[in-house]
């Protein structure tokens, strides 16, 4: 992973890490699952290397957060076991939460990173110190970012937004011997 | 995406977008889920990108359906979450139900866009106005269309397809800022 | 699809296609599904462009049938679906029910197919008229097979192994247009 | 496969092969299916030839296990299957499970294999005789492991650890022809 000094000056600033869930936590497949009495389960595919770096961002004092237009008990079953602070589910228009969150917080925006896949994540996008777009993002938001993760969304994306922010602030080698499964 | 003047006009008159589900709305994995007492429920895995194409179609005035050979509960959520005016399921032979949409509506066939991927999806292809083909179709298919998608089915082809469609039509860039979550 | 005249010869007699499960006509993931009461339920992905295939070729009077290790009600309802003959599950070893098919059936070995992708399939393998090794077998399967698969198991190689031999009788361009979805 | 000298010396003295679960036994997808009561149920998914793998080890005699931070039915169920002799769960620390396994069994440092995927493994693989990555590994359990395996993890990654082992110690040949489905 090669930072450019500028890149690592924005992410050296980064104290929380919020994020979109489908296409960014996961490939943005939406699984359905018909049942017998006509309606249909949820079923969404995390990564563990995401969980495994959202576990270590929390440890490390990373606040983190997921913004999403759908609801489901999995994507939240899942923020709790990677430690994460803020889920907000539902959320057709994504800026109204994004400014609670920094009310609620006292965060500022240059101390805000958002990992985002698709055209709902635009408007926050533009407005946080770090605003990366996974690999598999539309071309809107790679355009708009300041960091396109090799990674895709739910295969590592958010494991490497979590390792860029880390590493420039110099934290990354020492959580390694803290992780645990 | 280079848009030949051709594809554009062909594009540029849609105002009626009709696709295949199994293998166009998803990769063509058919998912079985074994219950205890012997039975089975069917899974689908559709495209948060695509959902997010087909919504903006709606809220651009494009009509949008799906013509299916299989019947689901998750296929007609995923339809209603989509804003999708028709869902036409277990209809093996695709012609007749085809002609009728068309007789309901007053669409001309020159104003259907219709995207599939494999046999049962020719005898439409071959009629409308702009036929357009999965990455992952059959060779029988892409062949006959007028556009095939770099996307693969259930990996973003239907949201290429509506970018298509709304480029030509000059009505894309205005649709970014509307998207909702 | 390039065929050598050898390769012709052996699909122009075939009147019987048997076949594998896990890893031929699913990619060899065999998915779980824990359940609250602490047992778990097996979730299998077909490919519909194998199941076209295994249609088309029950219509053009080729018998099918699958041979598999492993017992759930998502491959017999899959089986029905695709219009398939034979199911005999829950088959450590191939070799006594190839055997007792073609003792029923009066079919013999060299108009008999198999497509498969591990080690309990060779003797099967060493035995059939044409031996069909998927993209993803293990390197022994592909060393005897006479024939492997440019699409993976799961992904396209049943309606491939279809597909040559109907090309090879020369009845493939007129099931086309008879394909139902 | 190319085995160097002192790989196969390490291979040769393997008698126990323990592995992590996510990332190893699966491709780190950890899905969850959303239940209408608001909890959330995990699907698994492994691999059948991994599965074979690792029950022709157990036939040849190499005592396998899992070690894994995670608890699931799933899980439980494919160890069975796959005639796995250990099965650890919801270990966030593996080391002391792994001291437990060697005073039990009698089995020396030299003679355990271990793959892993990420940071929690490191601890186990820096002691065991043959440290083995997936090829989905994070860079830091590359760099230390003995031998990156070309599959990734619940792809094959665990099948090529056993046949590395096997054909290392001239036994892999004689397994082929036991294998049962």
């Amino acid at each position: 992973m090669k930072i450019s000094p500028a890149l690592r000056r924005r992410a050296a600033r980064i104290r929380m890490l919020l994020m979109d869930a489908d296409g960014t936590l996961t490939d943005g497949r939406v699984w359905l699952l018909s049942q017998a009495d006509g309606t249909a389960l949820e079923l969404k595919g995390f990564d563990a290397h995401d969980g495994q770096g959202l576990t270590i961002a929390a440890q490390a004092g990373i606040r983190t957060g997921v913004i999403t237009g759908r609801k489901s008990p999995a994507m939240r079953q899942r923020a709790r076991e990677n430690k994460m602070e803020f889920i907000y589910e539902g959320e057709a228009v994504k800026i109204p939460v994004y400014e609670e969150i920094l009310r609620n917080t006292g965060v500022r925006e240059e101390e805000v990173a958002y990992v985002g896949d698709d055209l709902p994540d635009l408007p926050v996008m533009r407005r946080v110190g770090l605003a990366i777009a996974v690999a598999n993002a539309s071309p809107e938001v790679k355009r708009m970012a300041h960091y396109v993760t090799r990674a895709g969304g739910g295969r590592g994306a958010v494991r490497e937004a979590v390792e860029l922010i880390l590493k420039a602030q110099g934290k990354w080698d020492v959580m390694i011997s803290r992780a645990r499964a």
